[in-house]
């Protein structure tokens, strides 16, 4: 709104703008149109709903509470596909229907713990957890430990100190960054490649700090990737203060051993299914708009933010955009997929099927960066598509939803790549997310029901738009 | 980033740039001057020392922890004070001192309790508090309820269904605000002027819904204003769901009583402080920057996110500004100001001797929306004014900070409103502030480490750049 009071003043602005069309692009904003002014009312529709009539709050309660955490290949993740089936079912759309995925199914078994032994007398227990995918112990593991914090550091160690021995891995997430993200993503490497590297030294097991830039006891889990010719070592992430801890006492007696025990194994792969439920454009059927988030979550936790949150919005698009009244141009397919959390293997499929069926898609979007405060979206398209998106940008500013930025990061949506007009995923705030992100604390009552709301109809405003206007 | 692009991109630009140069202001960015880097590194340098060595966290705790809730009046604020006083002397400055501030002092009493009571055994107990301020019943208050939604029923209603009955003021906020801020100013009012009003039609007693949107069972304080020609009548606070419960049961007996029992009362009025601590401008010491928060809180909770949180920011723009290694060129003064929550005594005093000693006041910043996520700023100014903080926005975008929006909402500040150039208040995410403002779950753990030390490096980036270039 202050944006418009400018226009008004400056004198010779508007010969500038038959000079260059793009200004309109740069103030993120429009004179109202009738057609602006629609969009907006409909988005207020949007926005209305679900604040006031939201459901995606009372659905993660259930998913979260009633069903709890759903790694792929557990009676919970089975559990969730057939709430979800019916939830959607209730909605009244045009198709629901399952989409076959054999999964991966990993089990932590029954308990998993961790100490460091300093002579014999001297037994401290530290706070660890197996990454999804480990294998286990097989009994008690007991070794010496070799600290790094690179892989020059890993790469320069002769052979003879790795092998036999622990590498715990100690790369802090870097806190300088605004966005927590940014500090993820420059550290995971340790926790998806760590164990290989290890193993072709010779180590016999990996401790990965955990990836969060809290300071507390609280290890994180994820995925760690084995390859065919390494030996597979156990693997496990150690709380931050436990990670403080046992570094210290590195520093103290380097010879320290370090006793692990996990019964986690790998059983045969289940079948289990992306769900999904298609309301069918008016106009263009054949073009297809995705929302979706993933239905399996890691099972320390509930799963609420990871990514219930961005299950519960998906289905909320579609409960919003038919309270509106409006029947949409294109089609809007939700999917809630399975196994992003350790194999992908439900985005593969969903983007290979599409292949198959020669479908065509215009836009995928997900929510999986936690049902935080709204910030915006992040966008990967053509310039010409991003164009389209500024010029929307003014609809969602009322919404505080109106940041753009680039670099998608939605896992399920990325095999749809080069079958695709615009990848985006709902861009929450970030800073509270890697506080719980794959831990014990990742429960439904970190949750705020506003927040989570907001995000529902941000997404449904956007697919809205495009469902309109196209791309 | 993403409008530079932009900017290089349009042919017919250029041109437009001399014919109006208040572009510049409307992209919100500039093409990079050797200045604008140099404030760039000295901003990027503010929120480094913040995400790495921030102590607004750890002041917190100690001001929440080992303080606690800090009425005007209470032991509990005079060692916020003395505590105050001496974390600013630590930071060595060129003067600390306290400005003599008479408030208000308030005491809740031993206990509060409600019922409502339908027939001799049917005893419901309702989740009340007193609001600040009220007196007490003098025992038990046992009278009838007449449940209003607004002044205008209030109005209409005969005086003699008045008269000898407690009035109930259960007029939601209303959740389609994106901004939660909004919802509680349109509520507030029954708060601050129910007592006075149902007693002018002979009410005995007020019990007011609580301003939240949450659905819960916390009662939520705040100052009750009383007159000297009314009666003045005990007023309470009732939790949302309490409310709902007491509506629904008004509806199914309508001549239910409620039971009431407060020993709350006013004491004499008690010496306390405003605490200021000032760092001299080497430039254009005679120009002053307030930046502050308020030391008082309400004494159900911790006083947390109202005000914990802008006190210990306040503090830390100060550490931020001399970690970095200059020296401002105008005056900064950290101002802690006492009792904001019922009398703002604090704020006048401030404003009055600010005017008595003919200081020359560029800004004042208050922080005291909570210590959440930051958004950005709400600014009070002239125009000119104005396109400087637009000009500016460019350097905190890259922290999420860069939000300007109208109305400014620091009460401690607002009577300097005719000496000042600029009334800022900070403005982080409010989603959850209403969750547990002035209740006893404004406590320390809701507070995210990230997210109150962002706040205080994004006050500290905004009062460095007023300090280098004025206003």
């Amino acid at each position: 709104m202050q944006w418009l009071l400018f226009l008004r003043a400056p004198l010779g602005l508007r010969r500038c703008w038959k000079v260059s069309g793009v200004i309109a692009l740069l103030v993120g904003s429009f004179a109202a149109s009738a057609q602006t002014r629609q969009d907006s009312v409909t988005i207020r529709r949007l926005y209305d709903e679900a604040l006031l009539r939201g459901q995606s709050y009372e659905n993660l309660r259930h998913l979260t509470t009633r069903i709890g955490g759903r790694l792929s290949g557990s009676p919970q993740a089975a559990q969730a596909v057939a709430w979800s089936k019916k939830t959607l079912e209730n909605l009244g759309l045009d198709r629901v229907y399952l989409q076959e995925v054999l999964v991966p199914h990993w089990v932590r078994g029954a308990r998993e713990k961790a100490f460091v032994r300093i002579g014999r007398a001297n037994k401290q227990p530290l706070a660890v957890c197996a990454l999804g995918g480990s294998i286990g112990t097989g009994g008690r593991l007991r070794a010496g430990v070799v600290e790094v914090n690179s892989w020059a550091q890993l790469a320069a160690l002769p052979v003879l100190e790795v092998a036999g021995k622990i590498v715990f891995f100690n790369r802090a997430l870097q806190p300088v960054h605004s966005e927590t993200f940014q500090a993820y993503f420059e550290a995971v490497d340790q926790r998806n490649e760590g164990a290989v590297q290890a193993a072709r030294r010779g180590a016999v097991g990996v401790l990965v700090r955990s990836l969060t830039l809290a300071h507390d006891n609280l290890p994180h889990t994820g995925a760690v990737r084995y390859e065919e010719q390494t030996p597979k070592i156990p693997a496990a992430a150690i709380s931050t203060l436990g990670a403080e801890q046992l570094s210290h006492q590195l520093r103290l007696t380097p010879g320290l051993e370090l006793e692990l025990e996990m019964h986690c194994q790998t059983l045969p792969d289940v079948l289990s299914y992306n769900v999904v439920g298609e309301w069918r454009g008016q106009t263009y059927p054949e073009e297809i708009i995705t929302v979706g988030g993933h239905l399996d979550s890691w099972d320390l936790g509930q799963g609420a933010h990871d990514d219930g949150a961005g299950t519960v919005q998906s289905i909320e698009v579609l409960r919003l955009l038919k309270a509106t009244g409006l029947h949409p141009e294109r089609t809007i397919r939700v999917v809630l997929f399975m196994n992003e959390e350790n194999g992908n293997r439900g985005g593969l499929t969903y983007a290979e099927l599409a292949r198959q069926n020669s479908e065509t898609h215009l836009a995928a979007i997900e929510s999986d960066a936690g049902g935080f405060t709204p910030r915006g979206f992040r966008v990967e398209a053509s310039p010409a598509v991003l164009t389209t998106f500024q010029r929307w940008r003014h609809l969602l500013r009322p919404y505080q939803s109106d940041k753009l930025s680039a670099n998608q990061r939605g896992v399920d949506i990325g095999p749809l790549k080069t079958q695709v007009k615009a990848l985006i995923s709902y861009d929450p705030d970030d800073q509270r997310l890697f506080d719980v992100h794959h831990t014990a604390a990742d429960t439904f009552d970190k949750v705020n029901r506003r927040e989570l709301e907001l995000g529902g109809a941000s997404i449904a405003a956007l697919v809205y738009l495009i469902s309109r206007y196209g791309l």
